[in-house]
């Protein structure tokens, strides 16, 4: 383990979260918020924590994936534990406890809050809050990154020609060109929706804090009502479509940008994606015209909103769903724990695992038919190689048994089934609301403190696509550092 | 396919259920039932079809796991269906759905009724409906060790060098042999707790309708209040006894019976099964005591009567635990995702299953470190191949996938999401019981019929540990036929 370059890593990403602060003092101090005092405090001490890790000697950049395991789990608990200074030292969100949910909720673009009031909050500590997804969003791509070919996520197979093996000290500068090219396509969709929801008729603000949760399939809102508060349909369905783009793979729109829209089309996983997207939709549309008299365009849009916002785990609401026919609370359930396209900022289990799971579940009964037959799974003309099926397979089994194992936890806290059951789906899927007490007009205040550290555990542990920790928490691997 | 041989095993089997009649034919004469009659045309009406059946002229003898699938599941379908008259006929069970689901409710060893009040209903309808439990239950050892070798099911462990590999001719006198053996121990069983409830005080009635309940894990009992209308807590305890037997692989019993106890000790899925036994039956103990305040006595023996029930697959109940704090029902929900021992004539996922995921998912941590390591799956001495590795993965992928998407059915005909989600995990697992309006003192009769007839075929599906059923409906399997 190369020690020195881990802690000089997180250095870094400290001096990055300083440094996102600014515009949050900026606007402190331009609204003369008291909160500016938090803020300064808080880019000083982060900060020169951050100069004193990065001035660590470092004697060699070999960097490997066991590296990269301890940097990225470590990177989000480093962030998520000083990005609650702000809200502390502000007062804006009491104890520490409360500070560090929300601001996990933040980093891991989840979008759960325990806030009960966000409109009477400083905009200054409202935007650091927005900040926070826009930051876990970036995050996650340059994660994405690193990260697939070691943890054998399938999916960004359109940059995987591009991302070398395991072999060291070639990761970093192939990652850093490729990570370059999609922040900036990061960028140009967040520049765009934030123009968009202005020329809808929304403030600069209001834009810019909708955008952040957009982009990041976050969540968080300036606003208590979440999206519902803006009346304007228009403001809804631009929601919608930026949804719908940050919960696809980030490499397609990289080759639409350069012209080639097909591969859209020749995507097995994007073809999934708008297939149980436009399902999903269809059937709810359906049920909300039957059973609660909705016009069509209302009944579609409201359908849509909430459709979109659970898949790609974004978690705005425009209405309360919890109160909607059973089967259309059946349909978002179901989408909890689905989740976005890989390569996207979306989490969950990611669509492209269930191709791959439906297309393993067929081999078998084939093989059970023809018990001497060799037949791949195959994706699109890929074969998938049966390292990355067992992979996905493990992967599936232990984002149920993580499931199951936590909402034992929630529930002995006092919580029903339902509550304490769709607190760690919404938790550990990134989404943000759930459904009964963590339904999408609630919020997650009344959880015990314990509960509330379980379910930011739940949301890092998601976030990384589970293996990630519990590598860096299994016994073997600090036995060989 | 040798569909002769199949058309002739259907026959047999239908001639068993004419059979199997008799007893109860018998009671309704003795006690002056009118039901007798009813008894009289089924026993007539299966009996020559039965015998027409067998009648067919056979070419070869040749049967291979391509037969026995088919076999498993049309049986299944066919004692289901079949099994409807004498309750159609009496007039006992209104409708043939009502009917067919109760059927496959009793030959899956399941135990979820339409029946809202069983207690009016003649003794001989009652004797039926439970020989379909004790029936079903033999017929699941048969299977058992009839098609494990081809579905990899891991488990029955100690038989399995009997069973010989998928060669053709081979596999009947084997099985045929191993089956007997164990058809003697399900016998010694029953008569065992037969007299162990007389001796508590029971009717030999009531007795055998309990232990037929029991002994196949399925739950009818001729009590509206389930084994709750039995006072003495005695009986409780023989039966909850019965039940932890009964979920335990048989092979186990069987070795003890030649002197061999040590064979309990050292089988991994005993040690889980009894350790997760042990473990949810404190818990819910200590949670009644706490939150309930009743005496340590009547605490245990209601969380050990619950607990054993629901993990068994039984469903038997002497409590409603639907009104128990949260706790106590996330464990008996987490429960219900868990199951018997592989080998037993319980339902669910299985035990040794989940012993082979756990060690699974901790190879492939192992993997995400040591990448070259080559490192099999082990339980206790043996290595497990990695094709069962495969399938088992695959099955609980299966599981869950069948269990959300029937969920969307049953809560599209206007039940809520915990009621949807557990009647469907009730049948899948052969459990009987679930939560909300499917709970341990509800019944399944407000389900409206087409949710009736998924959840009998998912109780099916469940019976023949999913497989069975889903090669048969392949297109592939009946291409090649």
């Amino acid at each position: 383990m190369n020690k020195a370059l881990v802690l000089r890593s997180l250095g870094l990403v400290l001096l990055c979260e300083a440094v996102a602060m600014l515009p949050s003092l900026g606007i402190a101090l331009y609204l003369h918020e008291n909160a500016y005092r938090a803020f300064i405090i808080s880019v000083i001490v982060i900060g020169l924590i951050g100069v004193a890790l990065i001035r660590i000697k470092v004697q060699s950049n070999d960097v490997g994936y066991r590296e990269g395991f301890v940097i990225a789990t470590a990177g989000w608990l480093f962030m998520a534990l000083f990005g609650t200074l702000p809200f502390i030292l502000s007062g804006a969100i009491p104890g520490l406890v409360n500070a560090f949910f929300e601001t996990m909720s933040g980093f891991t673009t989840t979008g759960a809050s325990v806030l009960t009031n966000v409109e009477i909050l400083p905009q200054s500590i409202l935007f650091w809050r927005s900040i926070t997804h826009w930051l876990g969003g970036m995050g996650v791509i340059v994660l994405t990154l690193a990260l697939i070919p070691s943890l054998k996520i399938a999916g960004m197979k359109l940059f995987r020609a591009e991302v070398p093996g395991p072999t060291k000290n070639k990761v970093l500068p192939r990652v850093a060109q490729t990570s370059r090219e999609l922040y900036k396509l990061y960028i140009i969709i967040t520049v765009a929706e934030i123009v968009a929801l202005k020329i809808a008729g929304l403030s600069w603000f209001d834009s810019i804090i909708q955008t952040f949760g957009t982009v990041a399939t976050g969540g968080f809102s300036n606003y208590n009502a979440s999206v519902g508060a803006f009346a304007n349909p228009v403001v809804h369905y631009i929601i919608i479509f930026f949804m719908l783009i940050c919960g696809m793979n980030f490499a397609l729109h990289f080759l639409a940008l350069r012209g080639d829209f097909r591969s859209y089309l020749k995507d097995p996983e994007t073809r999934l994606y708008m297939f149980i997207t436009t399902g999903a939709c269809l059937l709810i549309t359906a049920n909300l015209i039957a059973s609660l008299g909705y016009n069509a365009e209302e009944a579609f849009r409201q359908s849509a909103f909430q459709t979109v916002s659970i898949l790609t785990t974004t978690g705005y609401a425009t209405a309360d769903y919890i109160q909607w026919p059973f089967l259309s609370q059946a349909v978002i359930f179901l989408l909890m724990f689905i989740g976005g396209c890989a390569g996207s900022t979306s989490g969950g289990m990611k669509n492209v695992r269930y191709l791959i799971l439906f297309k393993t579940a067929s081999r078998q009964i084939a093989r059970l038919i023809h018990p001497k037959a060799v037949i791949p799974v195959r994706l699109g003309r890929n074969v998938i190689p049966e390292e990355l099926v067992g992979s996905v397979q493990t992967f599936f089994f232990l984002y149920f048994a993580i499931l199951l194992g936590c909402t034992l936890v929630i529930a002995s806290m006092g919580f029903d089934l339902l509550s304490a059951l769709t607190a760690v789906a919404a938790s550990l899927g990134n989404i943000g609301p759930g459904f009964g007490a963590v339904g999408p007009m609630s919020n997650f205040a009344a959880i015990p403190d314990l509960g509330k550290i379980l379910l930011a555990l739940c949301m890092l542990v998601g976030r990384l696509e589970i293996y990630t920790v519990l590598v860096v928490l299994s016994v073997r691997f600090w036995r060989t550092c």
